[in-house]
Order: structure tokens, then sequence, then C-alpha cells
């Protein structure tokens, strides 16, 4: 092995994203021999008794960390996100039947566009008018009779709002809520008992791109809405533990060390005080500026993803040039929303967003 | 860090399977910090420069490889071989008309089982009669007239056996070849010239699980036999070069390093040459005993997984309890043929050969 350089930026990126250090430590060791079996991790069998402990841990931790019930299969699957748009109307919606969706930004058009070709969308919210800047709550949720469930994205990453609450739904005992969660899972304590499914790829708080986390309520696998390709029902998945067929080991793996690592840093209730405090030191900045503007509307802020504009592009392509020569890594926002973002995952210092928080008033001082 | 153990056993393990020690080092160090990014490779969007580079990377050097022309996508995407299964028919194979499969083993049978839900099957050949034992060629295979294209595994890693040729196909012009070639891809030469589509989980010759490889004649995309989902849609990972969605980025960067490593040996002829050899070691010490039988025909017989039978299922505990504590681990056969199996992929040492060969004529010995 050759030198291993240590110095590391400050990684602000959207996803994938920044992982715990002591975590890819770990994994340095794990891929070349994983608990002594002279076997890296991506080399075992996922039948073997190496992968065994791996996937059960995984499992059990995550359960520890959201207090997730028997009633629940907690589940690892490819595919990311986008895959889960189709998957969960396929499931869970009959033709015919209405599913109700809340339209807050892209990943919600994506997942509302791919349940259209299989049952009625209402749309009981959406933000777009205002291009996303605001979660709707209260009056602005207008839910239908009988929708079979109800889908939200907790977070929107590209315009940098966040539900504070899980949303109004219509329906009775039957109707469920459905979550695309990935870009602020395990960021805060989730009831789990309030969803029918969770979903979240992995590459924003838990893990590498490429697998994705499932918790779905046991009794809604029964539920078939079509009959559909064996990889495409989630029974499938539930009644192989994962395993029907190869799983992503290594990403399961690597998921698993976080779960471990949060933890260890004192779960959920830690992490949410963390995230709420890293995000106070950005938007703080931006809210004793004239020159930073904030994009989303305060009560509805990320914070995970805090997005935010200088005066002019111009301003804007000269920031995100010296903060990256200053070791500040990807803070350009997304092509479809401009100006900045700063990504603040779980495994994201403190440091960072002091060190940013300086540097947009260092910049402000040069250029206001 | 602290210490990294050096010591590795011989992992004859189906799949997941052994990665070349070279990679595993280069991987150590890029998932901390790739090329001097200050970033580890799991922590880089998909969308920045430096994932860039290793995507393109990637598809250059596999193209290389294989010599793949322009007239093919090469695609990275997720969920394995399986999922393949469906995606074959559902986008190339129309209500009502005809595939033809051949059934070489329980890999067949579930892209078999697949097909059936949206085309007619016939079944040109099928060696089930016999336990899988051997590859149909000649007068065995019967192709239809008109199928819209023939499917065959190219190695079938449970019974042992592979294609040395491509088989027989019906139908003209229009008519393709699909292969799944998970198990024996870039062992040896290909002509891709000769293919529709062929499609590979990384997790026997590639990479880790997780990432597929998917060479497909661009053509092909224009054809769509159903309306699909986004995600289900070989055009959409097409057009967006993989893309679409996040994809396994460090998936596609263990692969690429694999392609790396596979020319820096000499490419797939020399591959071919080595892997000819090393499943000679073992095949001639199966010939040359009384003890030891090969369960596939020799004219059938995989380079990649030579599976043999002890005279009772007792010594054939025995033995492979004796080569694990020798450490020679991944020998026990898959549990729907029972008996030994010694996985030999690309990445997988000569000296591992000699020293199973070596073990098995001294446990003959002294078991015999």
């Amino acid at each position: 092995m050759t030198t291993v350089a240590t110095e590391r930026v400050f990684n602000f990126s959207a996803g994938p994203a920044i992982l715990p250090d002591s975590v890819l430590r770990e994994a340095q060791e794990a891929i070349w021999n994983i608990d002594g079996s002279g076997i890296g991790i991506m080399e075992h069998s996922h039948r073997g008794k190496v992968f065994d402990k791996v996937i059960e841990e995984a499992e059990a931790d995550c359960r520890e960390l959201a207090g997730i019930s028997d009633d629940y299969a907690v589940l690892f699957v490819q595919g990311g996100a986008s895959h889960q748009f189709f998957m969960v109307p396929a499931n869970f919606l009959p033709d015919g039947e209405t599913a109700d969706y809340l339209n807050t930004g892209k990943w919600s058009q994506g997942a509302i566009k791919e349940a259209k070709r299989y049952g009625k969308v209402h749309l009981s919210a959406s933000s777009e008018d205002t291009n996303f800047n605001f979660i709707p709550t209260g009056a602005d949720v207008k839910p239908s009779d009988k929708p079979v469930y109800t889908h939200f994205t907790s977070n929107n990453t590209i315009f940098g709002t966040q539900f504070r609450d899980e949303p109004a739904c219509g329906g009775g005992g039957d109707s469920f809520l459905v979550c695309d969660a990935s870009s602020d899972i395990f960021s805060r304590p989730i009831d789990v008992s309030k969803y029918g499914l969770i979903y979240a790829g992995a590459q924003k708080n838990l893990g590498p791109s490429g697998t994705t986390l499932l918790i779905v309520r046991k009794d809604l696998l029964e539920r078939s809405a079509r009959d559909l390709p064996t990889m495409l029902r989630y029974k499938t998945h539930a009644e192989n533990d994962s395993r029907y067929n190869t799983p992503p080991t290594f990403g399961i793996y690597l998921m698993g060390r976080v779960f471990k690592w949060i933890k260890s840093e004192g779960g959920l209730a830690a992490m949410a005080a963390r995230n709420e405090a890293k995000a106070k030191v950005i938007y703080d900045t931006i809210d004793a500026s004239a020159f930073w503007n904030g994009t989303a509307k305060p009560d509805s802020r990320s914070r995970m993803n805090v997005c935010f504009r200088a005066p002019s592009e111009d301003l804007e392509s000269k920031f995100i040039k010296a903060a990256t020569d200053a070791g500040m890594d990807g803070l350009k926002g997304h092509r479809s929303a401009g100006g900045m973002r700063a990504s603040i995952y779980n495994a994201f210092p403190n440091a960072g967003c002091e060190a940013l928080a300086e540097f947009m008033r260092e910049f402000e001082r040069t250029n206001g």
C-alpha cells in the first residue's frame, strides 16, 4: 500500500455525500480482510456467516435507532428512490383508485409522474407556484376523501425545504402514509408507527449510492394492486430477508457501520440537536446579512440543505470558486435552482459550518 | 488507521467473489481520498468532474477490452441479473410474440419464468433431464422460426457448465441474441457484434454486487414492446449515460479498476489462457482419480466453476471442513447441486488451484 493522503476537505455535496471518517477507516480494513476471515467484505458470499452477521446487525441497529417494531419489515434493496417512484404505486395503487401526493419539488414530481401510470393522483398540496420555497401546512393541504395512501418527500434537497411534521392525510384506517426520506432519514427522530412505507436512497445520510433502505408495514405486503415481476414485489424481498438475489453487500455493510456510528454519537435525538445547531450557524449568517438571501421560507428551512443566493450570478460564481479554493467543495446549487447549496448531512462536521459562515462574512465584507 | 491484516485465504466463493489484490489496495486509498480531491470515491457527486472521469474511463476501458463498437451502448445499472430477467422481455418481447430460451440451469429457469409473463417462450434446448450436466449443441438445439430474440446463460455457476460458442438461433436479421454473462463475462474474448444484449451482474468477474453491466445494440433501444415506468426502459439509462438517477458510484469505480487490471494482465485472450490453465489443474486431478467425480460432461465443463463429488456426502463434508481449515474457503457446492464447487474467476490465482489439487490428492490418499 502506498501513501494514504490524510487531508480531507469540507464536502458540502448534496449526494453522494460525506461519510463519517471513522466508518471510512473501518471500511479500508474490511475491504481487505473483514473480521479476520482472510476475505474482504465485497468478496464474501451473501449467504455465508460473515455476511449473515453484517446484515443481521444492520437490521437490528436500524430497528434500535428508530424504535421500529416487529410490525415492520426492514429491507435493503437496489435502484434508488427513483425506482421506488413506480414501485409504490405498482404494488399499492389499484387501477382507478386514488393516491394523494404533496408536490414539494423535483423528486415529488418524479414520484407523481410514475404514480399516474397506475391510478389517479390527487395533489393535496403544491408549492410549485412559488418555485417550491415552502412546505404546505394547515389549510394549504387539501386531502382527498379516500386515498389509498398519501405520499410526501420529507426533505427537498434542491430547494432546501423540509417538513417539520407529517402532513395531514385523508382516508380512514386503511389509508397509509408513504415517505421518500432519502435526504433526511435518521437526521432526527421519526415515529415509524405513523407510516406505511418509508424509503430512502442511502447516499445522503446512510451510505454509498446503490443501496436503498425500506421500512414497510408487514400487513401491507399482503396487498397486491397487480401482478408484477418477482423482483418488483415488495413481498419477494421481505420473504427472503433482502436476499432473494444477491444484494448490494458492500452498501449494506457500510450502512450498518453508519448505524453503529449514529448510535455511538447518541442516536437520532443527538443527531437532530447537532443538525439543528449546524444549520443555525449558516442561517444566522444569512439572516444577519443584507448581501445573502435564503431561498426557503424560514419556517420551511431544511436542516440538511441550506440554499442561498448572492446579489448576482457573477458574485455567486466568484464565491463558489473562492470557497472551493479554500477547501469547501460542492457548494454549487442544483442546476434547476441556481445559487449556492450547503448540504450538511449527519456526517458533516460543525467545524465545516463555522468555516463556511466565516467565509461568507468575509466574502460579504470584500464584495458587498 | 489500526493494523491491516495482510493474510488472505484462497477464496473459492461462487459470488460475490474474489477481487484482485491490487484493486483492493487502490480502493483502500480511494474511499478516503481519490485523486487528491480530499474526498473519497463514495462521497463524490455523480455529476462532478471526479466521477465523470471514473465512469468515462470505465466505459472506455470496457469498450477497449471487448472491442465494442459505437453501435453498442455500455451501461451501468442496478438490480443484478435477476432484474434483467424481466427487463429483457418487458422491453423487447411484445404480447403474443415468441422468444427462444435455452434452459441450462437455475438462472436460465429464472429468466424463462419472467419472460412467460410477457410473451411466448419456446425452449429451444434443455439439459434439465440430466440435472443440467451438459450444454446442448448441434441437434439438441431446435430454434423456433421467428423468435424476437434467443436467450442463453453463458456459464452456469451451480452446475459448472459453460457454452463454448454462441448457440444456434432461429429467425432472420431482426432476431437477436441475448446473453446472461454474469459468471463468465470478460473471462475470455467475446465477439459482441453477435449479440443484441449482454448483461452481467458484477459480482463474479467485475466488481462488487449491486452493479450490473449492460452492453446493448443501440438500434434495439428504439424498440419498445410496451409502455414502461421510466426506470425500467433501457432507453432511459442509455440517453442519460447511466446517470438518469444516482448510479452505484462505488461499484462503477471498482469495475473500472478491474477493467484496468484485466488490461494490465494482457486483456481477454490472456485471461482465457490463464483461466483454461487454472481449470485444467483441477480437472486433471479429477480425471486422474477414481475417488473424485466431475459432475459436468467434459465437453461442457466450465472454466469458472469446477463442480465435483466425493464417494459420499460424509466425505464431502469432511473434505470441505478440512479445506477450510487449510485456508481454502467457499468450496461447498450450491444447495441445489451438493458436493463441491471451486469457483476460480479471473482474479483467482493459479496458486490456489495448485493448492486445491494437491489437497485433493492428499485427501484421496488418506480417505480413498
